[in-house]
């Protein structure tokens, strides 16, 4: 398939005018015809949510020089099936998330708008990579991302990947600005450690914030979180599909119509 | 452990005025000290969704005779970390959510806030159950499924379940009420055909509501989808740790750092 052939969808979850998506459609458009949809404000913690019982607006934007641009009111789920249906009438040949304004390493996959975009690009069975900094600044640097950004979506448009899986992409944010390499991961053990802050209202009424303190439980040096901490880019390939099959064989011995 | 030391965390996607988690918590009552913290209002197709950007507002309720019942405005999975946080202060010991009005079998175990919820619970280490039944309608049945519901609790709280597996148990509704049993299944290779409805508001805008055909892929007979179709409760031990595992191999073949 030629470049000019090559539909490539880029979307996010910061929302469409966040600085890191400009970033992923500038090493895009080298690789194919980009169209970009993506929420109009941030989503990050939408998790896989797609929006039933409101309608979507779309509308389109002049914020990409020479590319096709909506912002989207839904999730970025809802990106990747408005633009499918709506905007390309086809499915593009690649689905590109982020880059996102913070990681999306181990747990986070979960919680992620970023990710979840790339999950039902995958899911419509076309190859999809999600891309984060783990950075939650706006003025983050992306830069010494970028080329290993580049040599991924290289990559996976030469050797394709297998259905039902999908990239996790991980970028350090090392003090010195010197990114080692990549490392293909697992997902790392870890979790958020909540609490919420309480606080009262001018009516006396109590309302609470979220907070948590993120955990690695994980003694593995083959881990996302591992590779990250070295400096190296984490790649995961991760699957929609959450059967745990080896735990299958066991259930079956619970003899559960007896 | 006694039943009155056993604590039972119960939530859902619905809300908490959902007939199908009063269901549930009559179930779960005979088991252990029950909890309920649930949605004010329905939070289907949220996914993982947490709420961050906003606080979260919990208030006492007198729905359930005897039990101690909380609403949140949060999103399933912020219910089960408000009530190990603020509510229950310690960790229950078993997390039930449901019982969802509508299938979660296959690839809605994505899309879903009753599994969201039941993730939650697995990711804090704490074993849990999502369970649905395949009937949209307020009015639905749930009177065939209770005896299954009833069977796999006991038989989770007997047999413990593996770190980092939760269960994701889908309901038939068969014309004639009669459920057959229990399959242990994997999630089928399935997928929603979206399309999206166009309309023009008042003001001369377009919007879109997002409708869909769930389309069944997979030939297999192993599946959650074929077990409910031939009137059998599915059951698919289901995980949070989304890492494809066989492909880690043939991703380092790539060379990703030449």
């Amino acid at each position: 398939m030629s470049t000019e052939q090559r539909s490539i969808l880029v979307t996010n979850d910061d929302g469409i005018t966040a600085p890191g998506i400009r970033q992923l459609v500038d090493v895009a458009r080298s690789f194919g015809k980009v169209t970009v949809v993506a929420p109009d404000s941030p989503q990050s913690g939408m998790g896989h949510a797609v929006t039933i019982s409101r309608p979507i607006r779309l509308e389109k934007t002049d914020l990409f020089d020479g590319i096709e641009s909506y912002e989207c009111s839904g999730t970025p789920a809802d990106c990747v099936k408005v633009a499918v249906d709506q905007i390309l009438h086809r499915k593009p040949d690649l689905v590109l998330s982020g880059i996102n304004h913070g990681s999306n390493a181990s747990i986070n996959v979960l919680y992620s708008g970023t990710m979840s975009a790339a999950i039902e690009g995958a899911i419509e069975g076309i190859p999809s990579l999600g891309f984060s900094l783990t950075n939650y600044s706006r003025n983050a640097d992306f830069g010494p991302g970028l080329p290993f950004i580049r040599r991924l979506i290289q990559r996976v448009i030469t050797q394709g990947l297998p259905e039902g899986t999908l990239l996790n992409v991980n970028i350090p944010n090392p003090e010195d600005g010197q990114v080692k390499g990549i490392k293909v991961c697992r997902q790392a053990k870890a979790k958020w450690e909540e609490n919420f802050a309480e606080r009262t209202d001018p009516h006396g009424r109590n309302y609470y914030w979220l907070v948590g303190i993120f955990k690695d439980y994980d003694q593995g040096e083959d881990t996302d979180l591992y590779a990250l901490s070295k400096g190296y880019v984490s790649v995961v390939p991760t699957l929609f599909d959450l059967t745990d099959h080896h735990f299958i064989t066991n259930l079956n011995t619970w003899n559960l119509n007896e």
